[in-house]
């Protein structure tokens, strides 16, 4: 929705009506882009809407923000540090040492006005990332306009315009091809997300930033953080301060400090920071500092039911994320749970018998306290879906269901009256290095969900970057380019996106190659060969990152 | 040598004195660190001499830089810059807030000074590197000190430092474990080098600044930039503007101002850029622009020795490259020449003839006329070995002979009086995937030459990074670690260097870790196994990183 007050409504009328004139005028040559953009429009993922036309303009030496009439403050320098992000990565391809002031200044852009109408930078689920752009033609006026409802539109708008940017490589100056350029984007879903595991290897900090870096380049918007499991507990967790004795090493850990470090980064970018607690399974390393949550020193997984000591913990561990993860969401875990150290551990055994419940009632009562210790916290919360598929009607109804064992479980959980995020690991896994990106691509989250009140709980996906054997060397060519193919199917209408993958093969390859010249390590689209694998694997010759 | 004035002598001096009591009061605890450090000194390259305490230090909040009697003034603000980045990847790992104005302030370095004794910055071939770093005990003076005879000797001075600071996860700072430390460091080799190839995969600019702050942190001090060959030339050439038409594509090339920019940015880490021109075979892509450079459209490779316009292009070629590229050597390339076009081709087979040359005559007249050219220019020369093996008496007494087909080549070179640098492709070649990082630490460039006049005509060797399978994807995780392991060999001291590779494995995995902490993509050292290869494999398993 685009909601203006009045004042607003007549400086964006003036506004339009200004540019509707300009875009009329350039009429000739306009072209609407249907959605697979591969004749010009190269923008990952496609908007919304998208019309240009076919004149070139020049980025001026000193191209400059503006907010004029614009509601946002900007208190907390987020569309000023936004903006300077837009100029080192459109200005860091190449030296740009043209001199603008030379070329004909009509068709040199000065500036860009950017309008928000709302006064608030809150990041949270749902918030409005809608934005228009317009880049006029080369006429006056001389500033590009970009309007939003937020700060986070307007950040999106950025992206989308930097994709818009090329060095040229005759005037040595920045330019924009295809003007005038008018774009209408928002999100077809509103939680774009990826899971990022430092249990498995620790991940240290400028690796996470960069990898959130290059989430935003995608307009994804969900840093999953899948923080502990069985192998290492790197987090600090001030109220139980010996859980991070189960990290790798003292080194291998995380500050509660670096903790609120990365979720400023990310909400900076956009990006709300989903953090997980996975109970009762995958929870093995907890016992290293506290071996009293372990069935016993024999049978270490998953965390003691019988124990109060086990739930005391939980809470101060969701106590310490409230202070620090602000996302309406806690990721709660809930899969794959082995109960049998429950029934061969004499006193949980017992503890059982004494409740009347057999392992399954266990592992129910286990998740719903979980949930309520959440939600006193204030959290809605994400569970796996074999919380669902073992128990789903007694579920909280503010319980998301994170799918991921395959396809059909959204379709349930949605009739069901639940929430659902998609994951299914036969498309969207990305440590499963034998799905292609163009499986990536065609994974569609509404499959078989036709009623419009049902597929509005479908929040959104998420591709999940487990890891196993991804560390800080090869995580951001196992998530790039296929993270991206889904990033596109998660924010581009239906209607526009390609019913055939191999249609934006192209667009694609340029995205990749756009990460690469932003210092992302993204792979090649890589053709699926016997000596090699799609996910992150190198060129097989040389050549053009275009064609690989 | 160590060559200070009367007042730096004083000044120093009293430096020194001060700094001998200090340590004599620690010595209790102080150990010498006998070359492979694997009881603490965990610093990477090991330095010449090293000696430590056992007392801990903090690094204060607002740590500075002092100059106190430095004849160096700074003008380029080669040492600020280079302080800025110590302190942002000594910050960088963890969020450092704890507060040093809390703790025992006799326990807290307040600053570094640094002495330089040259006024001058110019970064060539044969500089001083050398340093002496001196951290003292807990008690004053409260600042740590570096002299350097150089501002480059200075950065290596704080690379060092930087590697004896550490987050301490309970008091939220930087400290410095093992105090007093007195390190004397200096290079063993002159020259040592890491090849890039923008040939085969271009390398966005952001990738190769990426590369070099990478080479800085290992103490690498020559980029060889193997810019052109027969895949693509992607670098713009004033002189012969059509040459970059053999680019991949118009926005995989690098305009001069792009490559002032890589010149300039590793010069103010020290890195000196050694550009290649590879002549008279590597050179298809010449002839996109222009055909007449070819023997004839059917037989491209390599350029016409025949055509007096070859020689033209080449001394344009090198004219704009000495505006450029200032580094003392070119490389002039000249291996693998296959010679068959020459004599299949009618017109230069009849020139040939005219001029009574066989075709490894005409190879020799190719290598010495380029040779000759370079010269005119100004630049000394660096030939690959064949020129060697096949005409080392003809070539000029200014050129390098850069090894690369196996071991016994240096040898050769230097009992004939020319200088050799050592690539031997089955150690030092980072392209062979099966190439242990234990290899390329055990591959020693002086093997079988024992006279010290000879020994020194070794001027290093360099790690060969061939770009057929490396594009922006995966060429830090194949440089890292093994680049490293080179990199110890060719800076310490012969005596101190390990006799066996695996004495360092414990050192070399952390620095690889630290790496990774600075956000680059270093491989884990990886076991060999049928699964995968030593060079870029990824991790196998869950594990630590200091594990793997």
């Amino acid at each position: 929705m685009w909601v203006l007050g009045v004042t607003e409504r007549r400086v964006m009328g003036a506004f339009w009506v200004l540019n509707l004139v300009l875009f009329l005028v350039q009429v000739v040559g306009i072209k609407g882009a249907h959605g697979i953009g591969e004749h010009g429009v190269r923008i990952w993922p496609m908007p919304l809407s998208v019309s240009h036309g076919h004149k070139s303009l020049y980025v001026g030496k000193d191209f400059k923000i503006m907010s004029q009439g614009s509601k946002y403050k900007d208190a907390s320098g987020i569309l000023k540090d936004g903006f300077s992000r837009f100029l080192a990565v459109v200005k860091g391809a190449h030296v740009v040492d043209g001199d603008t002031s030379k070329l004909d200044q009509s068709r040199v852009l000065q500036g860009l006005n950017v309008f928000i109408s709302s006064t608030k930078d809150e990041l949270q689920y749902g918030i409005d990332e809608s934005y228009k752009l317009l880049v006029p033609s080369p006429d006056k006026p001389t500033y590009a306009h970009l309007e939003a409802q937020t700060v986070y539109g307007a950040l999106h708008g950025l992206q989308t315009l930097s994709q818009l940017c090329q060095f040229n490589f005759s005037s040595r100056v920045i330019e924009i091809l295809m003007t005038p350029w008018i774009i209408n984007d928002q999100p077809r879903f509103s939680f774009r997300g990826l899971l990022i595991d430092t249990s498995r290897h620790y991940q240290p900090l400028p690796i996470i930033k960069n990898v959130i870096d290059s989430m935003a380049y995608a307009k994804l918007n969900v840093l999953h953080w899948h923080i502990v499991d069985t192998q290492s507990f790197p987090l600090e967790i001030p109220s139980y301060p010996k859980l991070w004795d189960g990290a790798y090493s003292t080194s291998e850990r995380y500050t509660m400090a670096d903790a609120a470090e990365i979720v400023s980064y990310a909400q900076k970018r956009g990006i709300n920071v989903l953090a997980e607690l996975d109970v009762p399974g995958h929870a093995l390393s907890w016992g290293k500092g506290y071996p009293s949550l372990w069935p016993s020193k024999d049978c270490q997984e998953p965390l003691d039911v019988s124990n109060e000591f086990t739930f005391k913990v939980i809470d101060g561990i969701l106590s310490d994320f409230s202070k620090v993860f602000k996302y309406k969401f806690v990721h709660l875990g809930g899969d794959e749970v082995n109960t049998s150290c429950w029934t061969l551990t004499p006193h949980v055994s017992k503890w059982l018998k004494e409740h009347s419940m057999n392992e399954s009632q266990a592992y129910q009562y286990f998740v719903l306290q979980a949930q309520k210790i959440a939600l006193l916290h204030g959290y809605e919360i994400v569970n796996w879906e074999e919380t669902f598929n073992n128990f789903g009607n007694k579920l909280s109804p503010k319980t998301v269901v994170h799918n991921w064992l395959g396809g059909g479980v959204a379709q349930r959980v949605v009739a069901a009256g639940l929430r659902c995020i998609v994951s299914n690991q036969d498309k969207w896994y990305l440590d499963h290095l034998d799905t292609t990106w163009e499986q990536f691509y065609m994974n569609e989250p509404l499959t078989n969900i036709t009623k419009s009140e049902q597929q509005k709980l479908v929040i959104g996906g998420e591709v999940c970057m487990w890891g196993e054997t991804v560390d800080a060397s090869d995580i951001q060519q196992t998530i790039w380019p296929r993270a991206a193919a889904a990033a596109e199917r998660l924010w581009t209408p239906y209607d526009k996106l390609a019913k055939e993958a191999k249609q934006v093969t192209g667009r694609l390859a340029h995205f990749r190659c756009l990460l690469n010249q932003r210092g992302i390590a993204a792979a090649p689209l890589a053709a699926d060969t016997p000596l090699t694998q799609p996910g992150r694997s190198a060129p097989l010759e040389p050549g053009s990152c275009y064609l690989q």
